[in-house]
């Protein structure tokens, strides 16, 4: 598999996004989100995407050129109006928002309608910590693809939720997680790359076990907790997606548009940020060194045979992403020549 | 088994806690709070716990007489100490605090320190509906029966969250879990009434599946997700876990106490709670109508073969509440007889 330069991959996609009307300022953050994802290997959440959101733009179905804004505020929560613009500027505008309301008040949530797709959950809970502070996202995903527990009919998503901790020599602890056993993006990436799935991750309407990805569509992604604890997963898919869809006017159940059949409708994707000044608990380098210790006994704690080594959340992805910053990101054969398409339909050349 | 009357269960708890040295206010709180989690089928956490209660107190684990005080705070948050009382009164302070800074703020996050066991997650994340506000909590359980991700060292406990909603003519949408597939009370229950455990709760030391709770010390709690996604619930005890715990200066990891084999340490128990004031963000009675709407659809949808019916989060705990608020509370024999016992010791005589 090619691996590109992460610089290459972010001006690819500023210029494909300039080409359909998007300024270049919000361009600049848009790739510089999506390469963060590739980076931390969100690989269903990166680049992945773009030949999708160009459609969208292209189909009529995104703003390139939003007027976020906020539609109602207190000293310790905000409701932002994202204008139909790409969820990685909503998002961004939301969390720094968070984040200045917190250093005040010491906690505060913000909610945000009329967004769209806005990449891996990671991407900002972990804002917060750039400011010595804890963050946690729900968002409602962008097709629902689960049923409620005991039921065919997919009303829900799979609606994630990010909490990120700030840790000293550590990497922050970073939890990212689908309420669902496995995220739809993770379906698409191995339906790309022509690969099976593992049982578990998706049942037929009979319940019967489905791991041919070209068949998604015949059958739904099962909740976390799986056939025996599955209705935590759908309790959880159900609350996440209330707090960032319905406590917005956002779309929720059956409101909620398909993006991956339906490039023109606006999805009125609903997102929530909630940001935690750690400061305003203890002495920030204190909790830190707490984070530490806490990480460092997990991490040297005697381990189950067959295991290698144990993990804390967000290690792995802290990881990959000093790997690939250093030797690039692989793009899959299929990836890249449909991203070269992309590149000579709009004229901006291939990506390589 | 024995039904026994609500009335009768909140005046024998009532009369143990004073026998004790808790002042007559904080008693009649505590049994209230122990009243509702045996009505809402919430069997590990009500009158099964009160032996073990009384016996805290005796040893001098616990303080009869906390002078819960606020030790930090700004608009939207606070962080309590408990001063050792019982756990349902710092978190019934938590809570109102909570809420009465999210009326002023929009949203605030209550953390609590010097704590105890508090019974089950959902009675304070309820607590915010009353006022039309959503709430959120979050615990660090009692005793640590699960290790991290492919390791065999207990380092974590059953940190639950949980999620409260309120809606309009529906009964509220309630989430409230273990991060474990089981609860350790569960298991606990088990014990007491003699009955095994299915496959899945529980491992022992070399991954098999331990389902006789009287060897529930020589193994540990799965985590959310079991064998093949256990790493997502290990996580959720991890990050819940710092944010009620390792936040408010409290115990988590390797600190926590085994309130289940020793009376006499305090505990030192953490525990948070958000509240979310809805009216910042909408019409109460508009969002009430849109989760009525929600809930609706999809109790309506179409059902699996096999499932008999749909139900929200909370609905069948909403349910059992009605049924033995008429028809009174089972107490397996077991439990009716060391209660008798306990009320024969204190001198208050037998429950029934």
């Amino acid at each position: 598999m090619d691996r590109l330069r992460a610089d290459a991959l972010r001006t690819f996609t500023e210029k494909a996004f300039r080409q359909v009307g998007v300024p270049a300022e919000d361009a600049k953050t848009i790739a510089a989100l999506m390469l963060e994802a590739d980076l931390q290997g969100s690989d269903g959440h990166g680049i992945f995407r773009l030949p999708q959101y160009i459609r969208r733009f292209q189909a009529g179905g995104a703003n390139p050129q939003p007027k976020i804004r906020v539609e109602r505020e207190r000293a310790a929560m905000a409701l932002v109006n994202g204008d139909n613009g790409m969820g990685h500027l909503a998002m961004s505008y939301a969390a720094n928002l968070a984040i200045e309301k917190a250093r005040a008040a010491g906690s505060a949530w913000v909610g945000v309608r009329w967004s769209n797709h806005a990449g891996p959950a990671s991407l900002y809970a972990r804002m917060p910590l750039r400011e010595g502070m804890i963050g946690m996202y729900f968002a409602v995903g962008n097709a629902n693809h689960l049923p409620p527990w005991g039921g065919v009919e997919m009303l829900l998503s799979t609606n994630p939720v990010a909490v990120a901790i700030p840790a000293g020599e550590e990497p922050p602890i970073v939890l990212d997680m689908a309420t669902t056993v496995a995220a739809f993006g993770k379906v698409k990436t191995r339906a790309q790359r022509g690969e099976p799935m593992p049982e578990g991750w998706m049942i037929d309407r009979e319940g019967r076990p489905l791991t041919d990805p070209k068949r998604m569509n015949e059958g739904f992604l099962l909740p976390l907790g799986g056939h025996e604890g599955g209705y935590k997963g759908y309790g959880m898919a159900l609350v996440f997606g209330i707090l960032a869809g319905t406590l917005n006017h956002a779309a929720m159940g059956r409101d909620v548009v398909d993006f991956n059949a339906d490039d023109a409708t606006p999805t009125n994707t609903g997102q929530a940020i909630l940001a935690i000044d750690v400061s305003a608990f203890d002495d920030v380098e204190k909790f830190k060194r707490r984070v530490d210790e806490l990480a460092r006994d997990i991490r040297g704690s005697e381990r189950m045979k067959g295991f290698e080594r144990i993990f804390l959340p967000g290690e792995q992805s802290h990881a990959r992403r000093e790997e690939r910053s250093r030797l690039g990101v692989p793009v899959p054969p299929a990836l890249l020549s449909s991203l070269n398409q992309l590149g000579e339909k709009l004229g901006i050349g291939r990506l390589a």
